[in-house]
């Protein structure tokens, strides 16, 4: 997805990506690089006290890795312009392992030779239940431009 | 902000956190970690051949700062609902220091004693400038409960 | 603690901080960044022949924890003075919760609006016992100056 | 290992490691470190239906930390030379413990004061089995020049 | 490159990558991964009084980068087989970029609808000069089997 | 230093380690591990309105990187005793380069066939300043036990 100009999408179209396991580590890292050590996520003890009866990521953690999850094309990708209806629907627990499926929604012409792409991005665990919904649109070179 | 029960907070009230310094470290980092290699953020020779002349942060990667520079309080916060019309307004470059302002735009009284609020969250470089702005729900408890 | 001005403190006076999980990464990460590979922390082989039968945390890695730990106010805060009498009193394994327990035992006015605030700190097990103690010494300033 | 002069090493001479226990943080920081996210690494769903049944180090991780297990003494060395025959022979899991055997198998003088040591390196588990094995051509200096 | 089935591959047929700007983070977080502080890597005052004038960065770490740089596709391949011919040919310094380019020199089919691929492999800088060379075996998958 | 038997040392004895330059990106993975994210080791604007106009590393960094720096042999030592005199005496810079220089003032039998020993720690920059100064105490074995 995102690898290929404006002209090569239709709505509807689907792309589904590889996985990635989260970890006990992954928690740990971003909760590091984030500065959010909210004890949900870092704090077994206090974790086991909730209704999850555990640690669960960080929303912003499993929105991230859906980034890295996807493939983008330098030349075509003009701008990461926002998200709406970001929701965090159900808790990704250590060792769940998460994909992302993308659907296009929406292709908009704009001037200039782009476009903006309108998908919904749902993050799933391997099991199918979706983690994080999210639609995002991102602005696209036409090729041979 | 968070940091307090439902019925201390009121319409328009504001929070400002303190800074943090984007620096290439992190840019290698939030790559790393997101499995998100862009080029415009991971190369700087690309990048130089871009409108923006440098490499400059994932918007994921300031998001995900900006969560770490707010405080959260175990026992208030019930669930990070979503968000809303996020927008990757500027482009944050390496060494820029960001901070985040909040001004709470709704509270929405729900039942069982939680209500959710929504906050306009902004985060700004040291110039002033917005970099991203975010609407944020968060599911929060009632105090004395 | 350390988030209020040099006059608001009284000697007897405690605080309590939330709690993070030691987990197998934080063995890995810290022995990374330190480069302290001592096989005690890191050869899961050669600790099970030792008398803690299974790795444990540095010393260290649990004291600069048990920094992150606290709540540090830019303006209030002079200088980190030093420690005395830092005593690694009990291991800390992997799955071990650990949170500070900070008591006042000393305040000691200088000159130029300032005084050197001495203090107990005890990072402890979720079950109580005692991992790490230090006497610390933080120099802070008064308020309205 | 590397940690004398030229003049000092006989061909046959043997060097043993101290142990690191490969964990699963590991696999995640060397993911990201290099970018490499191949599924047999990072998702355990994928690697439960490969013949491995599980996740397994990537080759370049083990080779990675064989080089931090050896050491190495400034003045001594002039430049690693380069590897030959570098096989990955046995999938190394997360909790196997690894550690470097080294045997010097040609010793050649150069001019100037230097020679080159060519030594077969073998990454070994705990249990003996080799994961990895290289030979390795190292560029030392002679003593007292 | 080996994002495609043995029988797609012709010998002469080659492959660039994307590029990575090599920075003072990579270095820092490569000793630490791997545990190997060597001066070079390390200490800038050290660095400086050797011919490279400056801390250079490690062989391992230019070829573990140059892993992740590459494209595999899980089903596509059976194994990293290993490596011959690893020369570490020139520095690289903080702030070069570097790219892969790769060269099919070798086809060998084997039995059970399998090939081992040989391919020369050469790590360059942005301005062409190569850093790290290497002929890479990879055992590949025939498609529709 | 702590690489030989209780019965090789003598009081008076000195040893010195090779260096580390401290990085940004050792202020920025410190600051993520240890969750403390003081402003004067992480926002450049405001510690350049301190008097030390510039970010400075957390001296619980500095004081985990000595470790590091030392030697320690597994059957040697049995415990790292405990810190007196721990001083934070001058700042460390980004870019600074560090060392430890050890001397051991005390040298105390006890039963069992163990001692204490007792040193100075001093880590100090390439120019010979001291930037943090302890007394560790450490239990070590007799050899040929």
């Amino acid at each position: 997805m995102f690898s290929k100009f404006l002209e090569s999408y239709e709505v509807g179209e689907t792309w589904v990506s590889r996985g990635r396991t989260i970890t006990e580590a992954d928690l740990v890292n971003f909760s590091a690089f984030s500065g959010d050590w909210y004890p949900l996520h870092t704090d077994k003890e206090y974790a086991a006290s909730t209704p999850f009866k555990q640690r669960i990521a960080h929303g912003m953690l499993v929105l991230s890795v859906g980034t890295g999850l996807m493939r983008f094309e330098p030349n075509v990708i003009v701008a990461f312009y926002g998200m709406e209806n970001v929701r965090f629907v159900n808790p990704t627990f250590i060792g769940d392992t998460i994909h992302v499926e993308m659907k296009i929604t929406d292709i908009e012409q704009k001037a200039g030779g782009r476009g903006v792409i309108t998908a919904l991005k749902e993050i799933k665990k391997h099991s199918g239940e979706t983690v994080v919904a999210a639609v995002m649109k991102v602005m696209i070179n036409k090729g041979g431009v």
